[in-house]
């Protein structure tokens, strides 16, 4: 009898998380002789710990076709970092119980944590385990892969939605609003933020102004920037990440200076640079915060991301069944024009907790746009349209409704008590 | 000679106020034995006023194509009430200096004042006029049409972003963010926030709980509603119009109950909301201001809108062929299954300045959710897609570059002096 596999998502999820657990079921599904049942965990970690277990057996091949093209996590995710002891030890009890002789976790920087914890403990304990980290994270933050599949569709989604806007706020610049900010993702890295830059094309079209976490932001220096913008083109469109900071390192959200504009534990440093705009500029200043938009419009998924979310799927399981274990299925970019890409494994220990910071120059030495270096980065990750179909008006997504097995252990549940 | 004609763009622009003009213009263009040279006033009647004008003729048929697929307003557009006086008599010596006959005004609930006053000037001074009034808002709250075009692809977006943003709160809702709040616009009327609740087809799915300005906001029956919902669903998204107020009519983003929680200058229902659920219910909740993405974000636009908005450009010009005068195209809906509509004139003093709330029998008694009878109207107005051309993984839209006419006449700009 072959071993069977179990599958989970963790963290906050993306446009194309399920296009990833596509590629890992179909996969192993081509591998009958190999691997048996592919469960998924309920809920990420936690189902897994908990034995709340979806057989994939149940998914039709409609529902296999689904998965490519629905948003958020077909079988749950959460947020939860595995802890030794027993709850590492509980999780194994899982696997024997249900025969799990590969893990494919689907996942960003902490999730790789995750797999290789469980990885080193089956390999400390003698184990028959094979633990194999599948990317995901739309803050683009994992290290030694060419990007992060979530990231691309995310990017092309801020780009067209500051394009859009740009728009509207050209049209109203004569006697109305004439700075717009769109609060953006990205609390330790400026990657979204950044991409949002590949939907200007000139001095005159927005976005005008990227603010991102590595640059300090100074008010002053913002500010004489949105004013010397509308003087040259009429208008000004900001895209903020969330999680700008002063020069002191200070959230501009937490800082000491914005709680008469906004109340920092509830986020937005879009309302507070809006009213530095109106403040300080006498400007009308519109603003947009995008938060769970951004990340789960998958109406507007990059084809290219599609691909990378179903190809690192799909490798993780080869990598499996090869034998490679403790990795990450890395997207290693060739060319960029015509674009190429193929997948390589990195080893897990080097993936683990480690963030990669928005290259400096990415961005002009100004900070505020995107460098010709950036511009050939990004461009590639936004490419093709891969839309949902669309029924009565609307993405036609499913409702997810599975069946989860009998239990056979007792209950464990590592978010109670 | 054939009379001139001109058309002007004004308010808030919509996804689909460019497929106006190109119903004007095109429709204009097959007559052109009675209609002339058509302008469009740069900035909407700004440009009216101070004669910056755009011979249309410079659109190529490309050009024209491009309207149909691209928001904001090519010609620019303005927030300007026009005045009795001064700026009238302004206006018509650019439109005796232009020769124009017909004006084609195209804009919401005050532009039609706007136009119902340059129509009676006309009629009382016996000026050879015909002004038609060309309807857009996607505020949805213009009267004796059964709806506004630019409302349906502004409907078909928010209902849209609320179900993929219940996607994602779903699958987070075990062990993280179980609440999920979308500000829409609607600052007097709850047309969009109703239309979101589109997406949600069952008990269980989003969006769960709408709020409107027509209903008085109680926070602790909405708390009441959040924790239900959670208990039943397990999470909860929420779709809230930026105008809900208090059983007093006060604005909750101004109300002083919110002042801890947000900056009221700088508008932000959602935030507002987020911190009463934080601080009542101990929900982790994350929040989006949708603001002028929702209104420009053509890549998601309803084709229904898109052939209102053509339609009621391309009527417009018959009517004034046909000498109907003072008048608006409305939109007649004659059937739902299958949708069909007509375009009929109404009298232009009968629409300025009314304001069409959202009936209370489209809500539920319970006024958080979208009734049959709701449902039935908004249906048909987000159907179908229309997405522009994309280029480079982004819409491919133009930017315009209009050659404006040289002046006839010394200068007068309104916003200044």
């Amino acid at each position: 009898m072959p071993k069977n596999a179990l599958y989970a998502q963790s963290g906050g999820v993306t446009p194309v998380i399920n296009a990833s657990a596509f590629g890992v079921i179909s996969a192993a599904r081509r591998h009958r002789d190999q691997i048996g049942t592919v469960f998924a965990a309920r809920n990420g970690i936690l189902g897994a710990l908990d034995e709340v277990l979806i057989d994939t057996a149940q998914l039709t091949d409609e529902m296999m076709a689904q998965l490519k093209y629905t948003p958020g996590g077909a079988f749950g995710s959460c947020r939860h970092k595995l802890r030794h002891g027993a709850e590492l030890k509980r999780l194994f009890e899982v696997f024997e119980t249900y025969d799990i002789g590969y893990f494919f976790y689907n996942g960003g920087g902490d999730s790789a944590d995750t797999c290789l914890k469980v990885a080193e403990f089956a390999q400390y304990h003698g184990i028959d385990l094979t633990a194999v980290h599948v990317p995901k994270t739309i803050d683009n933050d994992l290290p030694l892969t060419d990007c992060s599949p979530g990231f691309g569709s995310v990017a092309k989604y801020v780009a067209t939605s500051a394009r859009e806007a740009g728009l509207d706020t050209a049209s109203m610049a004569a006697s109305s609003t004439r700075v717009f900010i769109l609060e953006v993702m990205g609390r330790h890295a400026g990657w979204i933020a950044a991409s949002a830059g590949l939907a200007s094309t000139d001095a005159y079209s927005a976005p005008h102004l990227l603010l991102t976490p590595e640059v300090p932001f100074e008010a002053g220096r913002f500010l004489r920037a949105v004013d010397e913008t509308i003087a040259r083109a009429g208008y000004c469109v900001v895209v903020a990440a969330e999680g700008i900071r002063d020069t002191h390192g200070v959230y501009l959200a937490e800082s000491g200076v914005v709680d008469a504009f906004g109340h920092a534990q509830l986020g937005g440093v879009a309302p507070i640079l809006a009213g530095l705009v109106k403040q300080h500029l006498n400007q009308k200043c519109h603003w947009a915060v995008a938060d769970y938009l951004q990340r789960s419009a998958r109406h507007l998924a990059s084809a290219t991301d599609l691909a990378h979310a179903v190809a690192v799927g799909e490798t993780a399981v080869a990598y499996a069944l090869a034998g490679i274990r403790s990795v990450m299925p890395a997207i290693v970019r060739e060319d960029n024009e015509p674009y190429r890409w193929r997948i390589e494994p990195v080893p897990l220990a080097d993936v683990a907790n480690h963030e990669k910071p928005l290259p400096l120059d990415f961005l002009t030495s100004d900070g505020f746009h995107l460098s010709p270096r950036g511009r050939e980065y990004f461009a590639p990750l936004i490419q093709g349209e891969a839309p949902p179909p669309f029924r009565d008006g609307m993405p036609d997504y499913p409702q997810w409704q599975f069946v989860v097995n009998d239990r056979k252990l007792p209950s464990f549940d590592p978010t109670r008590g």
